[in-house]
């Protein structure tokens, strides 16, 4: 099985920025303990500050992995684009967020890409990434 | 570990209402399920039509229990009255939808409980909950 | 043929309350006019208060009868709860108003059960109701 | 008794358009069925597309007849002008709609001349025209 | 003289739940001193955190008491149907909020009841209630 | 001089409908007094429902005459069309209103046309179309 | 017969400001030319920039004189104090625009005070101020 | 082939009005030319101020020819009944503008018939109507 | 223990201003009334028409007083001047409106000035002032 | 005559993505269609899913060509800074989309860049590019 | 070289009220200080917390002096007649703010005389000024 | 001391585009300008079209340097990625405009980056720039 998570602007400043609202931990420790959690998945990872190579790989990897996890960062509220490509691939994408969109500013609400996920999970950390790879294991094996 | 599932208004009708949105399973059976999965958990399970009740066994449980999970329906997106319980207990809550609320009517996209619970999880059928209380048991392990 | 009227909060006050817009007859008599006008029809009748108690007897009736007549009075407007047990039922709910609420208060004009209804019928004082009792006979006899 | 039904644009276009919504039935043949139906009752009837002929037609007739039944098409969303025309009148009208206005597009929700109107019938297929002319004949004989 | 304070969802709690913005007190304390201030006045006490049963108990003493004191708590913002009960029942109803409304979430501002109330008495913290008692008994002395 | 007042819908109706707002007098004999006010000047008249035949008449008149006082009525608020044809004619039209538009109901505050005119008068009962002529005349003499 | 002028904030800059807006012609010369005009009416004028002062002299002549009228300038779009002054007065305003309010900014089409007057002249320069003498002027003699 | 072209209200006024937006050719001498360069095309052309006069024309058209071309002019923005009967026809329609509608004033961007158009076609002065006829061809000959 | 009222704008017309809203009584009468009420308490009148005096007698008032009532007439609901003033100052205000302000135009219902204030008492006539002085005594005393 | 078409996002899925919205047709057939069709243009193209390399290349070319053609995909609705760039440049650029853009869901009805465009074309499948072209032609050879 | 500081409402406040949003320092000690960075410059210094007042003073100045500072206040965001003296007079006003306006409530965000001065400097604390004076010196010498 | 200009899309085109709107000087010329007037100061310039290049250099530039100067353009009122970024490093930035974006379209008003800022300059020409230099070094120097 191979997934791939997909990180959008400023996730690669995590561990760096506003620690109140993102925690302490950086991205690459989470990743390795996430990769040891499942040992039996292929689990790429991608980061990009630029909504169109978002959208490269996602094209890329869309009609051939077994599952996307998507965190959009800030294009989350802004990109018909990022939203077009994920209706146009064929692989279900899984939107996860770190913080509670809905307990932070207003704008923050109202995701453009949300209507054409599979499914949404907002708020539990860098737990929600984990969620989300359970919910791929789990579906295959159904 | 103690955790009871809050269902809303027609989650009752389950298996009979809806198919092509709620699925053909019915909640007793993916409760069995679910204990079964989590053996070490006491998973306790109520179910409501009215308002007001909901916001009893809110404040009955929300201050003894380890976790609630929560879908409330149709009162998602009207009542204030629950997300103030939810703000007022101390116990958290992750609100969960069976369906993608995001990809369906508009007037469904505006969560009023959201801002106060800890985590969403929208859009993986009945497998939400488990995914709800698998974060209970991994929050409660670190 | 089994047909049944629902009737929402504070319609136990009519004849007592705000007699310019709701008129002077009590629901009961008029209900006795009622049967009377159609005794090939068995007619029943339920009034609550309680938003949630409507949504278990629509659940209650909602599989068996020939046809319900709903007038959920100040519930039209605020609860999506009971809009959604309509669309689960698999019996045909007219929607009945005494008064014409196009004509009253701006939020008056917006019902959230009305898109899950077979027909609304607004304005007619109580012959609202022997419309909407008349359209089930007809509609039962084409 | 006589009454009068207005039926205003595209409503000349009925059992030819968009049969999916409106029905197979054209109009002529259902308005000698339903004056079979009431054979006590003079029933004329008015179709035009053009807005100002229905004013006129409403001036005319709006002093004399015991009813207007009117069903103003794609007018009833947008034209100021009808609704003044039904104020400035003497004679009730009864605003109907064969579909269900408020289970389509959205702008179709908001009807402009219902609050100048005795009541609203909608969502009863032709029968809505029924529905009205028994209103009349009821209230005629209260 | 014959009063009663009726208080919505959650209020129940008070003591217990958000203490930075309700206070310390419970409410029964607080009803023991409010009813040593005012001797000669039979105050009546009722909570639910139903909506429904909140309209049957207005309902209740709505044509005969000499006034209410509402705090209908978060349903103060959706509850179309309380404010109906409040313009059916003849007995004035003074609405009253604990903490500022409006000094708090935006939603909470709009208040579908005020309009149909005597006046409204807000931020006060329980002293809101002492206050609307007071306006009863000078009312009645005038 | 040559000027001409145009009436859009139901002013026809004068001094027949709606008397409280619109005061007794028909209009026949108020534009008599007016032609005996302005024995100079040459006041012609017309009067149609038809949107698009006002319409008609701006463009027979928009290129020759000295004045155009036009009260349209319910097309006021809705005819783009209306405006267009008073953007493209040459002469000058003054919008006149019998009663005071901004003290009536809120969706006649927002005329279409009045952008494109060069004054409004408003309020001034049938006095509002000696107004618009007194207008004219000065100008001329200036 | 008394009459008086009110300006608000600015319109002291006639004649200096906006030339192609507010034309060449300073207040003080045109008021001459309105008193030779109607030499039989008495004819008092005040400017201020401060709102307040506006309405105390609203409210000094506001029981005694035949007749105000106002061009409140930008407080014509902000002041509810000056429209609840001519609400509380009993002698009737007529609003007066130099330029066609509805043909500059959007923000100035809305005029807060226009409900509460007799009626509106706009967009005649300053031929606006004379129509409304005369139709103090004409509704005297009636 | 046989197309027509249907234009709506002032379009008869192309060549004498507003010639900065709508340029100095005359409509007649456009339709020539246009004639000429599809010979062996059928063009019919209509032109009408009145609302339901375009609708007659389209209702009559609309079940036999080959494709409608339709500049509804101001009509475009307010017609709801037109959008309509382009719903109900079975001919293909492709909206025209002659000016760039997005580049003019705000309400002029929302048209109420794009949803029910083939295409639409808009800034490229009368060369629109070019267009819109080549690919009738075009489509045709595919 | 010194407190002042503070009036708005046209509140120096009480008694001779809209009796059917704001009753018959001036305000002086009722001052010496309430000055009896409360005998030990020191208690300012301060009355002005001009927004930016009650700003200089808050700030003159608004460190040295017990408590400031305050009715800003027209300005609660356009004054964002008085709500910086209410907010740089160290002296509670109180909130206080004769009428109900929510049961009165829309545009009433909201208050610029309320978030600032300690509490909002509103629609028990002159009483609503009454209202205010015993809240801050009972603090005083607390 | 030197013309280039750009594509934007998700545009190169062509015949991959969406057929039935899209059609079956890779973009780059279609091009060479094209370019027999127009045998003496020369025709470039050039597809990016970034928006700023859409910014580069429109600048780059956007001072020497004769003609842009652009489809800029998901960024037609949210980008000001590829209206920006339209602006900036001296070359006119015809906007065009292959779906019928107003026909599809509410967001994408709102272009910001058709203001700055010398025309719009829209809904004509593949065949959009074709008219544009053609457009690009004609004016060059009037 | 002439310039002036206007200060809006509360202005006079500073170094006494809300010292977290502006800082310690009085204003008097300020402009002494700007006085001294700037010793050619004749430097005038107004403050009032009447809207007419401020109007009167640009009045005064707006034709004579070589810049105007205006700081608003609570006007800022209210004031229709204060932005119209600034387009009336002939004088350049820049728009400061002590504070970051847009980072703090929203209404604050939106100016209504921006759009009428040279430019806007926010959020610099007291040093705002001093970069208003610099640029009108810049320019002076360019 | 060590500052950054950041331009963003089309500011390289300065000299080039709109002169009317951005003046004739090219942004180089400016730079040494800039750098000759702060000779003390280390003075870096960066420009891009593409959104995620700014925000990497943002990132690069965010936790060493003594100020970033920012003139995002276009992607001002649509980039939530950008506003993250400067939320997440460390360094203040100030937002500078050329033009004064509140005195052209209304959708330049609302810039999405103002909120996390130090401040705002905007409207100066390529002054703004240095005014932001200015800043920095006085703060620098306090």
């Amino acid at each position: 099985m191979k997934l791939i998570i997909i990180n959008g602007p400023n996730l690669n400043l995590l561990g760096v920025r506003e620690k109140d609202i993102y925690g302490e931990a950086d991205f690459d420790s989470y990743l390795n303990e996430l990769k040891n959690k499942f040992p039996d998945i292929e689990l790429d990872y991608y980061q990009s500050n630029v909504e169109g190579e978002i959208i490269n790989k996602l094209q890329e990897v869309g009609f051939s992995y077994d599952g996307i996890i998507l965190n959009a960062g800030g294009y989350t509220n802004t990109s018909v684009a990022i939203a077009d490509t994920i209706a146009a691939i064929t692989i279900s994408v899984i939107e996860v967020h770190i913080s509670n969109i809905f307990a932070r500013e207003e704008f923050r609400e109202k995701s453009l890409i949300s209507k054409n996920c599979k499914g949404i999970i907002s708020g539990f950390g860098l737990e929600s990434y984990q969620l989300a790879v359970s919910n791929f294991v789990d579906s295959k094996t159904d």
